[in-house]
């Protein structure tokens, strides 16, 4: 089958045929169907080795596919079965120690599929599985966003987007910060209260939340603008430290949010089928692999990047 | 009656003889029996008129008494009840806003008042009022230390020392970092399964809850010691900032903690008549608060130092 395999820092991407994987113990292989490009993907590769102890070792962690085999004591599945994989589950990191999902198969353990529901095609059930049910469960678990809540969502990107229809939909009032203007009006039209450019702005408001999905110098706007007993989320990883003025976090609390769950991924599966969210994405084939990471690494893709595989 | 006062930034704090105070409408006057001295009187003094619009500003904010007149509309409460008063409650910050109680006589806000039990002496009383409730509420309310859990404790001051003995008392396993040796032996004693100098030896080990007493680039070491989905609690504020590697934060929470409730004084009342915490403490006469602020700021006090003012 073909793979697109890390060979080592420094080298590009590679597409080689190597064998079929079977299904384990409690694990399915899955016929891959649609796999989104991430940027965590380029941060692992970027790390190299010191992540990767196995090389080759293929790429990709956002994946849905149908169910081909089915290993021993595996129950409540079957060989037909349109699935998504929890990015963030029980398995060992896909694309960092257990091979990932930028290939024709892709073996999963069963604990980490979510059952795609019917009407769903494969390219939003993938995206569910990593983009979304990371900004889905900031907002909504780790957060605790709900209705009649004053909630700060900082970047309109990729998750930010998600995250804020999802905070919308539980009923809070959204305020965004976004530095680029063009997507302003996307963000007013999933409902938010207002747009700023920067963060900054609201400090002292009183805000019950803010999700951080940026990351570049955000978290101390982050706690400024949260209420006493308020939360401030961090997602986003822009740059690899902050620093925060240690008596303004006195009685406010900071949570740093990571993946989620094959609860919080069915939710988003819901949530995208009756089109409450809508995520931008744009589709590739899968010989294109290759090129989308390296346009992703230039900064040339806006919404998601999801390579059509097969079926 | 006598007051030592706050009079500008770099003068020294002054005894003066100024008005008593009345009761207004929900609060009661107090005859002070003990004031604690606290680093935050010289944070406050430190920062001067830009935390004290009002001047001159009577100092002191850990204090007990005996209630001597009442307000309007107070209900509860007699003259003649010893009472403590929360140091973090609803009336502004006493010391700052209001004046505080390194003074014959104290108002207060009725709602603040803690009921001191037969047998606990004004010296102890006091020290519940602020370092005990704020070391209390940081290890059992904002952190939830509970039986079972694996508690790191940073720091074995004055805050440590109580923080530390509650989470024993609650059947935690608790283990302590502090560089001060010759404290080691009286944390042994307080029950700790072991103590370290640095919170560094604690990397990976999967501690439930870190309570940071010290604040001095801590902050690292105590997300570093907590294991997924594990809280780091943030009370000292040994340095101005801290900072974290972000993606160290992702999966676990991070709370500043600040102040306290009447609640909690009571607790630490009950620990303390019960000599279940016995902090240390030194007392001193009122007309040596002055000096007794220079020894604080010069490092040279062990423990608590309070002023006997009456009683």
């Amino acid at each position: 089958m073909r793979a697109w395999q890390f060979e080592g820092r420094g080298k590009p991407i590679a597409l080689n045929e190597i064998p079929e994987p079977a299904a384990g113990p409690g694990e399915v292989v899955i016929d891959v169907q649609a796999a989104g490009l991430c940027h965590s993907d380029l941060m692992y590769m970027e790390l190299g080795e010191g992540v990767m102890p196995f090389l080759p070792m293929t790429q990709g962690h956002e994946n849905a596919g149908v169910i081909s085999a089915i290993g021993e004591g595996v129950e409540g599945w079957a060989v037909g079965d349109l699935v998504g994989v929890n990015s963030a589950g029980e398995r060992p990191p896909l694309g960092m120690f257990t091979p990932g999902g930028f290939a024709d198969k892709l073996v999963a353990n069963a604990a980490d599929l979510a059952r795609v529901p019917e009407g769903l095609g494969p390219e939003l059930a993938a995206i569910a599985t990593d983009a979304g049910m990371t900004s889905y469960h900031a907002v909504m678990v780790t957060g605790g966003a709900a209705a009649g809540m004053k909630v700060g969502i900082i970047g309109y990107g990729g998750l930010g987007q998600i995250g804020t229809r999802a905070a919308v939909l539980a009923g809070a009032e959204v305020h965004v910060a976004e530095l680029k203007h063009d997507v302003w009006d996307l963000a007013k039209a999933a409902g938010v209260a207002d747009v700023v450019e920067d963060a900054a702005a609201w400090k002292g408001q009183g805000f019950d939340l803010v999700v951080d999905y940026a990351g570049f110098d955000t978290t101390q706007k982050a706690i400024d603008a949260i209420r006493p007993g308020g939360t401030a989320v961090q997602v986003g990883l822009g740059k690899p430290t902050f620093t925060v003025v240690t008596n303004t976090l006195l009685g406010k609390n900071l949570r740093g949010s990571l993946g989620g769950t094959v609860a919080d991924i069915e939710e988003v599966f819901r949530l995208l089928l009756a089109r409450e969210i809508e995520p931008a994405y744009t589709v590739i084939g899968f010989d294109e692999i290759g090129e989308g990471l390296e346009r992703l690494r230039r900064g040339e893709v806006t919404g998601r990047l999801v390579a059509r595989v097969a079926g």
